[in-house]
């Protein structure tokens, strides 16, 4: 028996604007795969997982029948050795850009009825995200350029994602790294981007600078040692005119940190998060011809990594408390709590808020996420149960 | 369309021995959980997957029409924290058995027609077992005790399997640690079996003594700490009658060891096998309470046991040699090799056998596995491929 959602999208018309058949949509659509936005953003759909030629969490808004995409943000993939990945993908050109790669969440910002908003890496519309985003960018830049999408990374400890304390931000921010056309996803040159970031008073991810190909191992390898020290997550490598796709390279501090936030819920880290985050060490420390000194200093750092975050969570659990992963938000407008609440609960993540509490002009809300499978695995273990 | 792979089992008789219904074991048969050995051994079933109230890899014997089961080996759960998992599981005994648990692979002995025959733990008859056992158990022991079945595990370095050199073995040997009783798969008492293989001659796991229920705790972490230092597995904690079901716990040194062994052939490591071994590592610092050096003798000993054999891979790999693993078996009957070579054909397994070397009345036949995807990985890497 077939199940069809309600969505009120014309499939004839969106077949048309995406040039494919009107049974591809319908299909689309059966699967889930084509899914309608709520409550005031009920114009705008998104993609999600295998559509056509379209990245993952491409978004469509319907304009009264007339369409956009906001293409979703293409993956980008990692070196693990540095110096030949460089070779093989940017071997032609005369040199690379780099850019930061800050440790946040991944926000695309568009002008839509004459406000900003900010849809997630999926192409949901974050209630946060798009209330923030006001603050960080001028719509002067979206009246005159329609049809770019600006990409960048919301970053700070105010941050419902990826809380993090080492770029000095108090609250949050939002740093520019892509900007893309509508309907093609085709990207602006870096040094485009830029300017036009510049000129509108964007903050932008960090320029390194752009090397010649020759020498560019060195000098990413010495920033990212320096940038690891500081805790930073990495760097981004690209065509400095964005028609190769880009090239990420992080870390070894920062994976680290990723595993030892992972192990305080070590019964939620994904197996996979784990295994890929062990081999990026192992790739570095060969590259890198490590000392043996040094050697043993990354093992010790990817060890306890791991059981230092668990052996605290037992602890927490062994006097009673339960652990959970706390954070706080801060809005301008009451609203948004409560929309943003609603928001998480429809994604599936079942939160507690705390009462707002009056900053300035704004207010702050204590959030709360239990981790159960944790802590009841935990328990389990403390009261004698055997693994398995 | 249904199929029934070919299978000369009489179904009613079986269904009657069992105590099932025929339609229970026709769909058994079908879905390949009941499945036939072949050559001279065509007379013998084994189950997998699901197959009701019986261990995984249990053995049907089908004599002329009188059957008999081999039950599989019940696989025996881990403490994470020793002390509450003695107080649950143990709580309401005087005291408990400990033996070593030795670092090989299972098999199960029976008599056949008049000679040996070694299981493995999925119930396969391995010829290369068998061949070995011959040495090792007196056929007496069977003739006397029809109805018993012999467990134990093949130790050292000449084994298809887990080869290790910590037991001062030099080529194979076998270690008794269970018996139990055909059909019903119940165990005998410790005090009997350990009796009767010391009766019949047969080697046997380390017995470290009966300890009082509470003071195990204590002995166990003392005597998992001394074999920790040499390099061995750990124990198995047994109610000395066998009634309740036994719990093994052991030592973080082997663990690592396990993970130096599995991360040389890093693509090819499971992610549960990674993830279920980082966390024994966590649940044991803890309940040891250990001190900082210690804890960071244990976060460096993690790291390295992946990281190390990790970067010698990629090393070799780069000289451009092929990573493989490599190890030998010793027979006595030059057919033994060939029968042996097509049973891991027949497993599935892909192994290059070099030419047998006479050492005195033996063989010695080095055989050789290609990891293939952790070579094409590192390979891969190495071009310049990036991670995904």
């Amino acid at each position: 028996m077939k199940y069809y959602p309600e969505i009120k999208i014309d499939v004839e018309k969106v077949a048309k604007f995406l040039e494919l058949p009107p049974s591809r949509i319908a299909d689309l659509i059966e699967k889930r795969n084509l899914q309608q936005n709520w409550d005031e953003y009920d114009d705008i759909y998104r993609f999600e997982g295998h559509a056509p030629r379209l990245e993952d969490g491409t978004v469509l808004i319907d304009n009264h029948g007339s369409f956009e995409l906001v293409i979703g943000f293409p993956k980008i993939k990692r070196a693990m050795l540095l110096e030949p990945a460089l070779k093989s993908r940017f071997g032609e050109l005369e040199s690379v850009t780099v850019e930061e790669k800050m440790n946040g969440y991944n926000v695309r910002v568009v002008d839509y009825n004459g406000k900003l908003i900010a849809f997630t890496r999926s192409g949901h519309i974050c209630p946060y995200s798009t209330e923030r985003v006001q603050n960080f960018l001028k719509r002067d830049f979206f009246k005159d350029n329609p049809n770019i999408v600006v990409y960048g990374e919301m970053v700070g400890p105010e941050n419902p994602y990826v809380q993090k304390y080492v770029y000095d931000i108090e609250s949050l921010d939002f740093f520019v790294f892509d900007m893309r056309y509508k309907n093609t996803g085709e990207a602006l040159s870096v040094s485009r981007r830029r300017e036009l970031a510049e000129e509108y008073g964007f903050n932008q991810a960090r320029l390194f600078g752009e090397f010649g190909i020759g020498e560019a191992t060195e000098k990413i390898t010495q920033i990212i040692k320096e940038l690891g020290k500081k805790g930073r997550e990495g760097v981004v490598i690209k065509d400095p005119e964005m028609v190769l796709q880009p090239m990420k390279y992080t870390c070894s501090e920062s994976n680290c940190s990723d595993l030892h936030q992972a192990f305080k819920f070590y019964n939620e880290t994904g197996r996979d998060y784990l295994f890929s985050r062990v081999v990026r060490e192992g790739f570095q420390s060969y590259e890198w011809a490590e000392s043996e000194e040094d050697f043993k200093k990354r093992c010790l750092r990817l060890g306890e990594s791991m059981l230092r975050p668990m052996k605290e969570t037992i602890a927490q659990v062994q006097t009673g408390e339960r652990i959970s992963d706390d954070f706080s938000i801060r809005v301008r407008d009451k609203k948004v709590i409560y929309k943003f609440k609603s928001y998480l609960g429809r994604l599936g993540l079942y939160v507690t808020f705390g009462l707002p509490e009056k900053r300035g002009n704004e207010y702050i809300i204590n959030i709360r996420k239990i981790n159960k499978s944790t802590n009841d695995k935990t328990l389990a273990m403390l009261e004698g149960q055997l693994w398995s």
